[in-house]
């Protein structure tokens, strides 16, 4: 159950892909160098290897529990947090005005990796915490600020992120909780929240909910919710805790899978009004709170990488004990372990080519982000901005997608044993089922692709990083031209291949989209797919470029990483090609869409 | 959670892809006729609808419990399997002399869909007995075929499958459990035995366990094992029930899924030896055990058509009562039933395609074992069975992994009320998830349709099946120049370019094997993958003939089954190309084995 953290390949992914250089060049980034991200680094895995990783399986057997409105963690779990909080890593990314680190997003991202691949269901109540930090940053008053943001990071209190409602899940313009003006500056909140992650629990002294509402006078739909600061307990002027607020845990969810996680329905105003304040201006709650989804979304897209490595190591590890069959080459005449059957190979080093990969792009988006936010040049920040919104969605969608079917080979390598519960193979598959779904669907993220960052632009960032790639495969060419190694070519060919049917996919989005939408948006998870292979297989080629460079420095790595390039150019990248028929395919308007409700 | 058994579908595949003409045209199979067809499903399906469907969920939630060597099933599970029994659906398949039904493999093949898509958990102890009941009819004595048949056919007692110990899991060469001749024709058993599928419950009065043992004269490895027949109860010469045999259940395993279904651990010979009778010679037990497990292989690839189609009409049932959403296309100012939305469209649309395909090429094969069996010439009866045991591999392997991404799919459909386990759409998931590992995991069927079924004959019934698929072509072409129907099209073009990849990877395999088994067995699973999914478009390609020819007698269902036909050729045929790739890219002996056991 052990989880050791892929520090030599996450300082690769931060120093050679993402280019740590371009943000410890950043204003304010200073001494975010190599060398403090190998210190940060190595000091968070001690900690998420010592003391959360443990806690993960427990969690599963032994799950939060809900007592008359009392939730209370799986034992071990506020202990753990306390420690996590001392330690300083709710603030990694956050401004040190209010306590935090100040680390640029690049370096708080594998440590956000390695928290989740220790412990889900954990770190998701940090994760929420950032989002709530991250709003009241963006539009909160100086005060709310004051008042709120130290002891979020701090840790003594977290945040949680109040969005569905019953009859609204995705869909926001459906909100229906109201806020009641006091005539005092504050306001009554009344309604019912469900799905709130870690919404109530005895970890900390108290909980920031961040709740969207409607004003009396509001607009309908989306442009008529505003966003409340709801504590669990009111805080007194002198920063002490005051009476316990009018919010309460009616129960917590039975889950497949992040068990450890409350997931709590939560009603507001049944003894007369929650207390809540407003954030920003009025009807621009979906607005701020964007804000937190985004920072989550990708923060989702993380916790895919993570739970894919923590499949892919327990894997590994069962993979080299578990001794069965003899080899079909016969180079033995005993059983062997089963990582020396190649279908067993094969999906360790699928799984291992899907994660780097994955965590390759999202470190990448990282290093863009904050090159978005500290670049001394606007234009600099906007280009950047882009390009990480961009990126986002297929982060997220395409990092969780990936982490399902990781964990799911996760279970096959261990045959038999992976459908125990007690292995703890199974817990994967059921914890990464979530991540499709919260902080929306991958549909939704695909919707985002298509809609507000492919046909918004008119492909511009899109075709910018097309051109990326070419430059890479420029490189790649002169290698293969004179090399003849096999993952050179197979990675150049296939790369070559996959990037023309990125490019026809984005071409077909913005042809298409205005007359056809529905044709388009069928297709848009599978340009979602699509887009994530591709630019994960680019990084693999820039990697590859990388290794072959610095090979004599470091054999073992080098030679590793080839070979994780050439199976993913072997074993991701052609599906590439299946999506884009899958898209393009589909422009008769009939296959997926033919079939009428009815036919159903 | 209710199942609607789909007949109509069924009678279609059973009708016109598999040829119910050619079944009844066999002796002895003269009255499968097309009516007689029409009422066993119709009749199967009531039964499974309002009998055992309802219990489906309660199982998961109450599942098989054990104490004190006592397994009780899930309240309910005893009296519906009675009703089983009484209905005589444990004889359909099985010969009339012995109580059964002798209906043809084509009839039974529906009627274990329905039970398993009904009730997963329960169908495996039916599916148990019919593997024990083949064993007895193919290695037993006429004693004791007459001892034990009629009674598993009554379904008074049932039947399992002893195999697996704790350190052999698919390895059977390293069997330990031990019989000890005892002069009188019996022998004593001592050993362990793991994973056994209802291997101890309440719902039958008797279990007769079939169990793997070597003798102490055997030789070592797998030409040493035998097979015996260990009652629980011992029978008296007069019928009835006599002492407990020394066979108890000393514990029942924690399952991510198919909870209710009990998997016991068994020990055998603790208070002085299970009395055990041998089946046929000594020796030959694992081939006595594998006429079980290739009954069984298939029985567990109709499983995956089963709970695929049981998640794909839950998934349909929520998509159109669940309003969310606006639609992208501005056709409504209100929020709609989320089956108008594209993706969802598409989720659903695939998942459809993917449970016909699967259930098309089952049914096919089912049809070929009927006339392997029963044809009156000797030369068609083998040609015959030889594609029917090609079949078998693809039709456990593929429709097995299938069903875990249509069940994956079905939570996706239901967005963040998949996720919660009251909703039903979970169990699926978790249910699924053992059927690419029981009865021989994925990369077990894909060695023997590698070694086995491909290179054995050197080829020559992969041949045979891509002549027929070059027929349909011709036919599709027909129709494709004068008429220019998408599906059509996108049809012809991409299952002619699909099959070229068939046919390219059996022309690998042959010439690499001998040269390089790892690489060609690296790529076994994409090949079973790939075959599957060409195969089942041939399906379609014959039934989109037959949907346009007869589209006037019912327009409704026709149109629905070209409209599937397409989604399946621009949606599911194009991966074929990614495993092709995978396959023969893979021919430079690096990417997947590349990575030396250390470097993982």
């Amino acid at each position: 159950m052990s989880y050791s953290a892929p520090v030599k390949d996450m300082l690769f992914a931060i120093n050679e892909l993402a280019g740590i250089d371009r943000v410890s060049a950043l204003p304010g980034f200073e001494d975010a160098t190599v060398e403090t991200a190998q210190a940060v680094l190595e000091e968070a895995a001690r900690f998420n290897e010592d003391v959360l990783a443990p806690l993960n399986f427990e969690g599963d057997r032994n799950p939060s529990s809900w007592k008359d409105g009392v939730v209370t963690a799986t034992p071990g779990f506020k202990e753990a947090f306390q420690q996590f909080a001392e330690g300083g890593w709710q603030g990694v990314v956050h401004p040190t005005e209010y306590g935090g680190q100040g680390l640029p997003k690049l370096l708080a991202t594998p440590c956000i990796e390695m928290l989740n691949a220790a412990n889900l269901s954990l770190a998701l109540c940090p994760l929420l915490t950032d989002g709530a930090i991250e709003a009241l940053l963006t539009a909160g008053s100086e005060e709310q600020k004051q008042r709120y943001v130290p002891k979020l990071i701090s840790g003594e209190w977290t945040g949680t992120m109040n969005l569905t409602e019953p009859q609204a899940g995705s869909d926001l313009a459906l909100v229906r909780t109201r806020a009641e003006p006091q005539g005092d500056g504050t306001y009554r909140i009344f309604g019912t929240k469900i799905f709130i992650t870690w919404g109530e629990h005895d970890m900390a002294e108290n909980i920031v909910h961040l709740v969207l509402a409607r004003l009396p006078d509001a607009p309908e739909g989306v442009r008529g919710i505003s966003l409340f600061i709801v504590p669990k307990f009111m805080i007194n002027d002198d920063g002490t805790l005051g009476a316990r607020n009018d919010v309460h845990c009616v129960s917590i969810e039975h889950k497949l899978g992040i068990k450890a996680s409350p997931t709590a329905v939560l009603q507001f105003g049944d003894h007369g009004g929650a207390i809540g304040y407003l954030i920003g201006e009025a009807n621009r709650g979906l607005e701020y709170m964007f804000i937190m989804m985004n920072a989550a979304r990708f923060g989702v897209g993380v916790q895919g990488i993570a739970v894919a490595d923590r499949a892919y190591q327990k894997a590994v590890a069962y993979a080299k004990d578990r001794v069965q069959s003899r080899p079909v080459d016969g180079s033995a005449k005993q059983s062997v372990a089963i990582i020396q059957h190649p279908d067993v190979r094969r999906m360790l080093a699928t799984m291992r080519a899907l994660t780097e990969g994955a965590r390759a792009l999202a470190y990448v988006a990282a290093a863009h982000s904050d090159i978005a936010h500290r670049h001394a040049d606007e234009a600099v920040r906007a280009d950047h901005q882009a390009i990480y919104e961009y990126l986002v969605p297929i982060v997220k969608g395409w990092s969780t997608e990936l982490s399902i079917d990781v964990a799911s080979l996760g279970v096959q390598v261990h045959g038999g044993m992976g459908f125990i519960e007690e292995t703890g193979a199974a817990q994967y598959y059921r914890d990464a089922r979530i991540l499709t779904i919260y902080e929306g669907t991958t549909a939704i993220q695909a919707n985002d692709l298509v809609g507000r960052k492919t046909l918004r632009d008119g492909g511009a960032v899109a075709k910018v990083l097309i051109e990326q790639i070419d430059e890479t495969l420029a490189a790649l060419w002169e290698h293969t031209s004179y090399e003849s190694s096999p993952a050179f070519q197979v990675l150049y060919r296939n790369l070559r291949a996959t990037r023309m049917a990125l490019a026809n996919v984005v071409d077909f989005v913005l042809a298409r989209a205005q007359q056809e939408p529905n044709v388009v948006f069928a297709g848009s998870v599978s340009y979602l797919k699509l887009a994530g292979i591709v630019l994960a297989g680019w990084q693999f080629a820039r990697a590859l470029l990388v290794a072959t460079e610095k090979r004599s420095d470091d054999p073992s790595f080098y030679d590793a990483k080839i070979a994780t390039a050439h199976c993913f150019a072997t074993q991701v990248l052609p599906q590439a090609l299946a999506f884009e028929a899958a898209i393009v395919g589909a422009q008769d308007d009939v296959g997926v869409l033919a079939l009428t409700e009815d036919q159903f």
